[in-house]
């Protein structure tokens, strides 16, 4: 039984995690910690794993004490950058317990994972590429970083294979061609309805592979977080560690 | 038994149409004329229906002594005009016999024509609208025309409907969220290995409703051209007749 | 503004009710009743369009007893027979108020109302068709009750149309093929994370149309619902009537 | 510039072959033979890999043939069993020159390889899965060998991992549910206008990964056959190998 503490255990994210480690069979809930809660309670001694789901202007501090403390952490909370991750760093060097870990993923949803993952792998292949995604009308930036990050890994990996540039023949065009990331066409659409989408569209002449991750509910974060919860919990990864596809079998 | 004679029988298009005059139960092949034979041998004797398959600097010549000689024309070539159209109505007019036919479709596609209609029908229902189309790379002009129509069919109806602009959050974008017809988000991805296809989204709060047409070769023309040629066969049909949709059951 | 009473308020689609009348420019809420609230309540007076959304032992005694007091009704229970919908009608002949109305739904998702329409206007003009449902894996019957009816009309538009059998070679199949309805073919997946989903396919020589309704949450029903007693309060409607479709422009 | 002769170039899939090896910038064309035409004429002095694209009956003594004079084959016609793969590496140990290579494979369509990879990768990370292959209705045998392939290795790649059957509380079905291919449930449609295609569909609580590939026409398996043809050439393939993933960086 791997005991995790939630903390942040009262928002929308953490209150799924909550119900996630309850209902998996191999973790047990320590303590669900949240905003004004005394994070001195969770120790080596209750805790095998600590989930932190919060705000980016809290998260840092957070996760500096939990390390200090002697416990591993899974973080969710967004808005990590190169200096953060390296007070982390300074932080496990510093922790009263050997091979200590913290992890860190922008993208819990193994589907969107995998398709970020088989996009890149994919690219070589195909002699056009294009990326669409679709996300709910409230979404104040487009394209979704999730889809830049998949055009940046497709143009990547048709770089290296010694591809040269998609083909267009366009010569007339009000907009609709989408936004041109590192060569790669890339589509925003806003629907009423949807939660979080994205397809990767590659071509051959004759052929067509698509490949299509939906997230209709933040619970596809869960097996996510489980998954981290375990690997962490079994000591192999010590130090900091970013992104799930290092925890699946790529 | 129909009697179908063929005007640019060895073009493309016009090939098919001699195959699929040749292979329909109800429809046989009169005369298959290309550039340079005399159109002087159609007539009402040998010929119920001329299908029309040109390229633009000629069709109309050619529509005008079809009609003069007293034969109904089911016209494919593209590029007509109103000016045109009503050359072609005065021909019928001074036209030998009474009630003749002159029917002209931009796409006879039955997939894609009622993907429009449908577009048009389910507009008023929903908040959010938006078009992908996705063609070959050797397309010159994005969008296709197709979908521009359609944006506009659904921006006409959502006007009609009393229906406001689409909900939209976006801040920052790159051009993502595509080129923007009568505000309908319009998509165009190029891809190798396509040939022409459509997509109309719609959605409400938990729901999506979507259209899509598929065409992947130019027989795909085919029945739009028989189905054509029976209806103007009937005679019910007298003068002008612009689009296939007229001949659906809609 | 349209005064709404909901009887079933707590209820699962009550409680979605409930929010929709509030948020709605158009309607206000009058009463909110459930399981043991005294129905006598709701009267013309305070109430112009009840929403009933119970369950089917109770639901036709409430319908008689809200009839009786002359208000309309919209009921989105289930498991009305005809001898249930005569009982109905009954009461509305005995009804105090002229004109008064019923109105029943088996699905107030309008994207699935309207999926099941454009199937039966495309079945005609396509050599092939068949319908796939995906829904979660909870779900205890297959085919839905959905894709069951949408199978039917499709068979019944390709007959009225004098289409013959859709063309199929195969000679060995170990069930792959699916299920049978007069003559279509209907596949039923069942996937965690899905809702309620369908496809109805249409294949002619080089080209399809696909028409696909996906249903992400019970809120999809809201839009139906409002619709319903917008069109009901007019009093347009009088007696029983059952489908959304009759409120639909089509 | 590898040299490459084709063995059943009038073929359907042979005259593609001819041409894709005279278009692209690596390959030109030596021999292009057919039934009749004699196999002795192919010498290492004018060839470096042989395709041949024949039929069952003739394939093995062809291959047999042409490894005995010293060249490399890859091969695409289909019909291999254990019994003629063993009489090709005896072969092979008798042959001329050191290293020859002998290459072949089931499919060299690269979006179904892919998909049929992808989909095994994939597997372990999700509760459900199911599979859809959508082919032209003349096709004899359903479901396709690629999607009951793909079946198992998701069944496969489920097991390894401990994953339990699929969820599935269907309890009245008339046959909408599908073969079950070692657990999967697979799906099979036949539409008039489409090729081969498959689908790969996986769920988790609130999210969906989709892996699609559509072989429209089958052009699209010649970046497949030169793939093969500029990695045989290499000499770093000694033997008998089988199938393309061989080939691609997985």
């Amino acid at each position: 039984m791997i005991k995790v503490s939630v903390v942040g255990a009262k928002g929308r994210m953490g209150s799924h995690v909550v119900d996630a480690v309850n209902n998996a069979a191999d973790t047990e809930l320590a303590l669900a910690l949240d905003a004004g809660d005394d994070l001195t309670q969770i120790t080596p001694g209750n805790t095998d794993v600590v989930v932190e789901f919060t705000v980016p202007s809290v998260s840092l501090d957070n996760v500096l004490a939990l390390v200090a403390q002697g416990v591993d952490v899974v973080v969710g909370t967004t808005g990590w950058t190169d200096e953060k991750l390296d007070q982390v760093r300074a932080a496990l060097a510093a922790a009263p317990r050997e091979g200590q870990s913290v992890f860190i993923a922008p993208n819990f949803a193994i589907s969107a994972v995998l398709a970020d993952y088989f996009a890149k792998v994919a690219a070589p292949y195909f002699e056009s590429a294009e990326v669409i995604e679709l996300h709910h009308p409230n979404k104040v930036d487009a394209p979704s970083g999730t889809a830049f990050h998949t055009a940046q890994g497709i143009a990547a990996a048709r770089k290296a294979a010694g591809l040269g540039p998609v083909p267009d023949a366009t010569e007339t065009d009000g907009g609709s061609r989408g936004q041109v990331v590192d060569g790669i066409h890339v589509h925003a659409v806003r629907l009423r309805g949807l939660n979080a989408h994205e397809e990767a569209l590659f071509g051959n002449d004759g052929e067509q592979l698509t490949i299509r991750a939906d997230s209709f509910d933040r619970i596809s974060f869960m097996p996510g977080v489980l998954l981290a919860v375990r690997k962490v919990s079994t000591g192999a990864y010590p130090g900091v560690t970013v992104g799930l596809d290092n925890f699946l079998d790529l």
